[in-house]
Formats: structure tokens, C-alpha cells, sequence
């Protein structure tokens, strides 16, 4: 190993200075060259998973809680194996530095048999595969390192997107010739004056004659850092507002007017009549996607829209292009700041979580009492299925980060991606509630996260299967049946010498223990919470009815 | 759900046809309605695996054992968990029939906005990431089902490798038309008769004049169904002969004959000798890639080789194409029947495995008993590792099947493999060597081999980390150390209510007595056995320098 500044540090260097202290991924023999600078390297902290599908889950939880994120694999068989985590940054963009370890340049130009490969000589497989789901993509040399790097850094920020990185195991260790130490430039969106003249003008004239008006924020709000100027907007200006389950926690939910979490036709009945019910929806960073409205159905004509996007924006069907989000919702800000005192304003009427009040554990009694245990600050992730369309219902605390994934919607990836988050920000308390079908995908991240010390409060929920797939379809089919686990068996086997705590709940009165226990405990904790097999959420019901409508034959 | 005969029960019948009797997989809801005819099927068996990799790498070990395996996932979040598996498929030759349920037609023609999605309404991003790893591709309608089936079937089957066959779920379920009875085509290789005979006289020239003869085969003899062929061949024939670690068990280890596993330079002195000091090698579906030659450190020039490859022969430098491999092979034993007399026949000396005597327990002591442990009819799945180059010194019973994966070497692949042997041929014992680290990326598998009744007997080789890359590169880097698991509390955890005996080894009288529990035990028996972290087998010694060097920078 050399002693001068190599290709390596220099993208270290690169990823430090965009705000990442962490790189995420599994050793294979083409990346160890590259491993030694990152374990060398005084500002960033290698943090090896059990494998790179959760390597890339738990980076992915990791950008939701940092600028961004890093991911090391190895060729082929590690970039493959991690390239469905990194797809399902690209759907939900989260800007993931995707670093693949590959044969040296001398390798690949003689088109060697080497293991990893396909055995025909060509190396561009897999980074043609990665054009498809990430933004940019680069072959490393020498040559190009620095400006490609700057490039892919600036592009994934930017976007929001993940990008592709392969890096010659011989090109990590070569010194870098001729380095300029200038900072990072970030790309910037392009804002066109005359378009948001012409934006502010339609909006004016769409909203001026309206009485009732709703703001509707979605998860592109969060990513593209609005949630700060969506907050100061609804402390100065009183509208109802809501957002989707994919952006939950982009909005104050215990601002005075916020509604709840808008899921179309299923909403609960304050939120669906703040929303439908306005005569103008000012949507933020919005995506209708099928999960989270239950198959499309939302009421909410175009017509009566004003939709910002992060590039661009809309007054009914008008399009406004090179209009950054940002930009968007200042001069609405303005605008609704002249206009609101003319607006009516509903009396909001949020109703609490209705409790059973019986003994037994269902899935209504569970979320009543997840409302009681929730605090301010906490980083609650829920993995899609019961868990999310559960959690959908809850009144989040100030200052809670909800990660969920619906757009995407792998089963398993929020346990590493727990993981991740915990890694970001260990300051914060981070609970996960997750179902046993889900958790067997990528259990072994227990591991990981009692070895890296991590104290995370995790709800295995046990239904005894796939239930959100006996919701959509085949309720009592054997393909919806599970390896039965002994899952408070299961941390103890990954804990090493770690302590952790495992509790048990399967009624009201043992989950109020567990959850006592669990509050302040300086452990991992791991709660077992069996519920009824076919018990699911109202919302849940819903989105399963119409995604089971929608898979049939016609 | 219809009466009717559906586009679902066409493919299932089909795969029946070809023998596969069991489908691997995990299920999504667009795949749901083509489980409900999996599941009422009567000649194959839904097997739910707890992740979609370790489903790809089951179906692969199943396709080693059968004509072929079937894997089914859902769209996008579960093929492309499943890719890294299904490319370890192609770049070893295994004919998976790898079934993507997908969205509708209906939904993907109005490029609908729905889960699983990249959100752009592009629904062919993964089946052209598919074109790089698989052999053809089909998306289904009810229109092209029937044709399109027989196309990719016979594909997979002619060429031993997997095919990509998108179903939407409203095409499962649609009643078939027309369906005609006829049995597959296979597709058969063309013989090109002239190239035959042209074969036939340039190896009679060049084998004519030599005394030393020798025959090395490898893994593409296995796949394209020679062994039979090359077994009778050398009971007709005595020559010298070998395979390579990745076609270790094509051939009988204990005929008289059978010198070794070859593997360039570091090959045992007598292996060497008779591939290396032959006048002329006869290559059976070798492919010469780094892991198994120790980095090309093999010395066999082309001039002195006759070389046949599943549809093509080579003597010396000259090429035939158009001649298939069991043609070629039928020649050349007719050839040699004739010269064979004349040939010089070394006096085969297969020293014993050396055994240090000693009570500790190293590599060394380790393979000594492994050998004497091993069954004819054992199947025997060695993870890439110590676990693979250790046994690459064993000398299997006849009748084995040795099942490793060294070109395409994704650490983790075993574990699940070893599930799909089992289910494949749960009449034969299964053997499975697997470290620690690798075991940590597919460990959940345990649970379905027990929740199916399987009883292989694991050695789980715990030498504290990522052993094979510590030999490569930085032996005391925290990088290839792992999260330190309690692996004799892991299977029962992940057992359910199925009995299974955990063995623990660390000196040579344990493993003794772990081996003699283990055998005809009539559970699932999981042996830990605690090898020092930095002893390494040492063939393994030699590969990893060349791999080393290879990575390093010129």
C-alpha cells in the first residue's frame, strides 16, 4: 500500500465532505484494497453487514437520516445481491453511493476467466444493469477519477437518486496525480423567472376566488429538504393540512391543523373532507401511488390542484417547467400570507385512536397503546403491511422521523434500515415494528446491530405468516404460511455477549409490561407482540381489497 | 378463480414434463394467483423459502440434482433480490426457470403508478436487466403463453442456463385456447458430419504418435449429461485422469486410474505429473478460471490438447465447430480403443491424507476425518472458502455428488443450495461445509430445511470471520471480521417445534463424537466445528497469493 494520496482517499474525502461519516457494505477480494483507506480513514467508519441486500437497506435507512449514504460491495455477486436495496432508493429517492470493488483494469482489458464474472470476458454486464435504476454511473480510471466522482456525488445529490460507482481494485490504491482541493460543487436547479411570475400569477388567480383551501405534502417534500419551509408556511398561514402514508412526518402532526394521513377513499372522515372537500389542494412533492390510496382513490381533480414538484410545478393542468420546489413554495407563502384571511376554517376534530378496552390483544388495542409509548424526537419505522397501514392512524409527536417504504415495498427492509438510521443518529431512540413474515427476509441485521451496539426497540409483530398477502389474496393458502420461528430464541443467537432484552406480549396487560420494561432500557429490545393471524388494520382492508381487484384477470 | 384451463396450469404442466416437481420461491401479490394453481397442482410442490436469493440459490442447487428448477418471485423487489442467485445460474450452467409474477397487462399498458414500481410507468426495466444473466426472456400474454413457454423451456434445457418468464397476474389466471398435447421439442445440437470426421483424423494425427495420454474433465461434462459417457469410456480405456475443483465428482474417484483434483501449480505432485507431463491432454468441458487454477498457474499449451466443449472440439489450435460434446466424446473412445495399447501407463500413487496426529484440531486433522466420514451416494456442498479448497484434497466415494461454485464463488450460496439438493433427492445423504462468515448471509434457511423435514448434516466451520479474504488481504483488518453469532443457539431458534441436534467440535476426540452422533441421526444434526481463524487448507494458500497479486496495482 502506498503511502501517497491515492484515487481511494480521494473519494473518501468526497463522501466526508458531503456529510457521510459511515460506509456501509461486506468485503469481497476486490475491495479490500479500497477497505484498507476506509478503515485507515479518520472521518469515515466502516460498518460491515451480515450481507448487501442489507448492506444496501440499511444504507438506504441511513440516507433517510443524512445527506446521503455509501454502500461498498463487491462485483457481480455483491452488486447483485445488494441491487434491489439500491433500486428501492432510486423508487423512493434516497441518494445512495453505490461503490463496487472490480477486477483490476489489467483483468478486464485481457477479458480474463475470473471468479465473479460471468466467465465471457465482458465486464459491462452488471454496470449495464445498473442503468437501469440508478442516475449516473462511472468506470473508474486514474484519469477520470476525480472529475467522474465529482460528478456522481453532485448528480445523486441532486437527484435524490442512487449512482453506480465501479472501482477498479488496482485504480483505489494508484496515487492520484494533481489534486485540487476545491469544495464540492453542487448542482442547483434551474429557476426560470418568467415561469414563476407566470406560476404566481395562475395561483393567484386560482386561489382568489376560493374559501376553502388545503395543503397536501408528500415524501419528494421531505427529500428535497421543504419540510423547514413547509413548517414556517403552516405557522404563519392556518390551512388544513395532511399529508400521504409515504410522507408521514414531513408535517407537525400535532400542529392545530393538521388533519391526519390522507389515503383516499379510506381516509378517516376529517381528513377526507379537509382535503376532497377544499376547493383548492396545494399538493407538496406529491406521488398518487396505489398503496397509499388504496388503488387510486383519491377524489382530487386536477382542475382544482396547485402541484409542486422538486423541478417544476402545476395550476390546474398549466405547466410551470425550471420552477424548483423551493422556489414554489416561497411565493405561495407570500401569496397565501395576502389571501388566508378570506378563507373559512373548519373546526378540526381529530378523534383518538378508539380503544377496544377489552383484555385482548388486536391489532386497534395495539396502536392505542403504540400512541401512548410514542415520544417526541423518536425515528419510528414500520415495515409495509400491518405495521404501516397500522401506524397510518397514529398522532406522531413532534419531531419524529416515519420511515416507510410503500412505493417500493420490499418485504424486510425496514430491519436494516433501522439499522441504518440507529447508525446516523444514535442520539435519537429508533423503534421498528415490523411482522414475522417480513423479519425472516433479513433477520441477521440483529446481529449487526448488537455488535455496533446499537439499542433500538424492536415490535416483532407475530401473525403467524404473510398476513398482508392473506389480505390481498389466498387467505388460508399454504403459500402464506411460514417457517414457524422461536423468535424469542432468535437475538440471543445474534447477540454474541450482548446483552438484550426480550419480552413477550400477547395481551393488553403484558404489552403495557413490555413496553414499561422497554422504555429507557439500556438494551436492544426485542418484543415479541402476537396478534390474531387475520387481523389487519381498517386501512389495511382497503388497499388490499383494491390491489387484489386489480390483479385479477378482467 | 376459473375451471378452466389456464395459462397458469400450460406452464406448470410443461415444467412437469421437463421434471421439475417442485417450485422455489417466496410470494408477492402479483404472484398470487399463479400460487393458487402451484398449490393445487397435483405434480409439484410449492416450497416457501424465507427470502428470495436464498430461493434463487435453492433452485440452483436443485438444478444440479434434476433436469431443471423452477423459482418464482414477484415483480421487481423479488426478482431482483433474486438476480445475484438466478447470474450464478448462468455463469455455471444450471437451467432455472426463473417465473416473475408481474402487474397486469392492463395496469402496466396504462403505465400505472402501482407498488413495486419504479413509479415511471416503465414496466420493462428488470426484464431488460434480465437480458445480461439469462439465456431468453418472455413476456407472457395469452396470446404468445403456449409458444412462448415451449421457446424459453427448451432454451434453458438446451443451453443449461436460466431464462426470464415475465407473467402478469390477470395472464396467469386466463383460460388457455387451444391447447395441443404435444410433447416439448427438445432442441438438439446440430452434428455437422464433416466436421466430425475432420475431428476424428486431427486427433488421430495427434494422438497417434503419443505414449502419455491423460484426460482432465470439468464441470460442463456434468452439465451436458457426459458422465455417463466418460465413465464408460474409462472402464474401456485406461488413462490417467482428473477434474478440476469445479468438476470435482464427474468422474468416479476410486477407479484405479483417477490421479486427483488438478489445479495448475499447487496440484499434488502426482496430479501434476499426469495432466502436466502427458504428451497429450484430453480436456472434457473445461473452462480454466482463476479460483480453480490458482490464478492460470495451470501449463497445459493448447498444441498439446484435444479439447471438447458442450457444442465444439478443438485439436490443438484448430477448430470444429458444429460437434457436440457427447459426439465428440463417442469418437475419441473409439479412437483410443484402437491406440490405447500402445500407451505408457503410469503407476497411480494417491498418498492418504497426511494426518498430523495430533489432538487439536486444524485443516489438517479436519479433512483427515472428513474423509473417512464421507458415504458413496453422499452429496456434498463445500462453500467457496477453506470449506471448498480443503475438500478439494478429498478422495470421494463413489457415486458423490460434490457441489461447489467456484466462477461465479457467492459466499452464502451452500446453505440454501444444500435446502434445494435435499428437496431434490431427500433419499441421499447431504453433507454441508460452510464457514461462519458465509453462513451469516443466508442463515435463515435453516429454518426451511427443518420446517421441510430435511435432515443434512451442517458443518458450520467457525474460524472467527471472513478466513478466505483474511488470506487474501489484511488478515487483521476489522473488516473481515464479523458479528460474533452464539451458533448453537441458532437452529433451534429457527426450528419451530422440529427437533434437531446441535454438536459442538474444537479438538479431534469432539469431532469424532460429534461425527459418530451424526451419522444415521435421524434429525437435522448442525455441528459447529471450531477451526483456528487463520489456518487456511493449502491449495487455498496458493489461490489466495495469485488472487492477491491479481488485485494489486502494477
Amino acid at each position: 500500500m502506498s503511502n501517497n494520496y491515492t484515487v481511494a482517499d480521494y473519494l473518501l474525502d468526497r463522501l466526508v465532505e458531503i456529510g457521510i461519516d459511515h460506509f456501509f457494505g461486506v468485503p469481497g477480494d476486490y475491495n479490500l484494497q479500497f477497505l484498507d483507506h476506509v478503515v485507515a480513514h479518520p472521518h469515515i467508519a466502516w460498518v460491515g453487514c451480515a450481507n448487501e441486500l442489507n448492506a444496501a437497506y440499511a444504507a438506504d435507512g441511513y440516507a433517510r437520516c443524512k445527506p446521503a449514504a455509501a454502500l461498498l460491495t463487491t462485483f457481480g455477486v455483491g452488486e447483485l445481491s445488494a441491487v434491489n436495496g439500491v433500486t428501492g432508493s432510486y423508487a423512493e429517492y434516497l441518494p445512495v453511493i453505490h461503490v463496487v470493488g472490480a477486477p483490476s483494469l489489467r483483468v478486464q482489458h485481457a477479458g480474463e476467466l475470473v471468479h465473479h464474472s460471468l466467465g465471457d470476458g465482458d465486464f459491462g454486464h452488471f454496470a449495464r444493469m445498473a442503468q437501469e435504476v440508478t442516475v449516473a454511473q462511472a468506470s473508474l480510471t486514474v484519469e477520470n477519477a476525480a472529475s467522474e466522482i465529482d460528478r456522481l456525488l453532485a448528480t445523486a445529490l441532486f437527484e435524490h437518486r442512487p449512482v453506480y460507482l465501479l472501482l477498479p481494485s488496482d485504480v483505489a490504491e494508484a496515487p492520484l496525480p494533481a489534486v485540487q482541493p476545491v469544495p464540492l460543487a453542487p448542482r442547483q436547479p434551474t429557476l426560470c423567472e418568467a415561469a414563476l411570475q407566470a406560476f404566481i400569477a395562475a395561483a393567484r388567480e386560482k386561489l382568489q376566488p376560493a374559501r376553502r383551501v388545503s395543503l397536501l405534502a408528500d415524501f419528494l417534500a421531505e427529500r428535497f429538504g421543504a419540510a423547514p419551509l413547509l413548517a414556517q408556511w403552516l405557522q404563519q398561514v392556518d390551512m388544513p393540512h395532511a399529508t400521504l402514508l409515504m410522507g408521514k412526518s414531513v408535517l407537525d402532526e400535532r400542529h392545530p391543523y393538521f388533519v391526519g394521513t390522507y389515503a383516499g377513499a379510506p381516509s378517516a372522515p376529517q381528513v377526507k373532507q379537509a382535503i376532497e372537500g377544499a376547493e383548492v389542494v396545494i399538493n407538496v412533492g406529491v406521488r398518487f401511488s396505489d398503496a397509499i390510496t388504496a388503488g387510486f382513490s383519491h377524489d382530487l381533480p386536477a382542475e382544482k390542484c396547485i402541484d409542486i414538484q422538486p423541478f417544476e410545478a402545476r395550476v390546474g393542468r398549466q405547466l410551470f417547467s425550471q420552477l424548483p420546489m423551493h422556489a414554489a413554495i416561497k411565493a405561495l407563502h407570500q401569496l397565501t400570507l395576502e389571501l388566508a384571511p378570506r378563507w373559512q376554517l373548519p373546526v378540526i376534530a381529530r378523534p383518538p385512536l378508539p380503544d377496544p378496552g377489552t383484555p385482548r390483544l388486536d391489532q386497534q388495542g395495539f396502536w392505542c397503546q403504540m400512541q401512548d409509548f410514542l415520544r417526541p424526537g423518536d425515528i419510528v419505522l414500520t415495515e409495509q403491511g400491518t405495521s404501516s397501514f397500522g401506524a397510518a392512524s397514529l398522532n406522531l409527536p413532534s419531531g419524529c422521523h416515519f420511515i416507510v417504504q410503500p412505493l417500493w415495498g420490499s418485504i424486510g427492509y425496514t430491519l436494516p434500515a433501522a439499522f441504518g438510521a440507529g447508525m446516523a443518529q444514535p442520539e435519537r431512540r429508533v423503534l421498528l415494528l415490523i411482522g414475522d413474515g417480513s423479519a425472516q427476509l433479513t433477520a441477521q441485521e440483529l446481529g449487526s446491530m448488537l455488535r455496533y451496539g446499537l439499542k433500538p426497540i424492536i415490535f416483532l409483530i407475530n401473525n403467524d405468516g404473510y398476513t398482508v398477502e392473506r389480505a390481498i389474496h389466498g387467505p388460508q393458502q399454504p403459500y402464506n404460511d411460514i417457517a414457524p420461528w422461536n423468535w424469542a430464541q432468535l437475538p440471543q443467537a445474534l447477540a454474541g455477549e450482548q446483552p438484550c432484552k426480550i419480552l413477550r406480549a400477547s395481551d393488553r396487560q403484558q404489552l403495557r409490561q413490555a413496553l414499561s420494561e422497554a422504555t429507557d432500557c439500556a438494551q436492544l429490545a426485542f418484543i415479541e407482540v402476537v396478534l390474531p393471524k387475520m387481523d389487519i388494520p381498517p386501512l389495511l382492508d382497503m388497499v388490499s381489497r383494491s390491489m387484489s381487484a386489480r390483479n385479477s384477470a378482467i
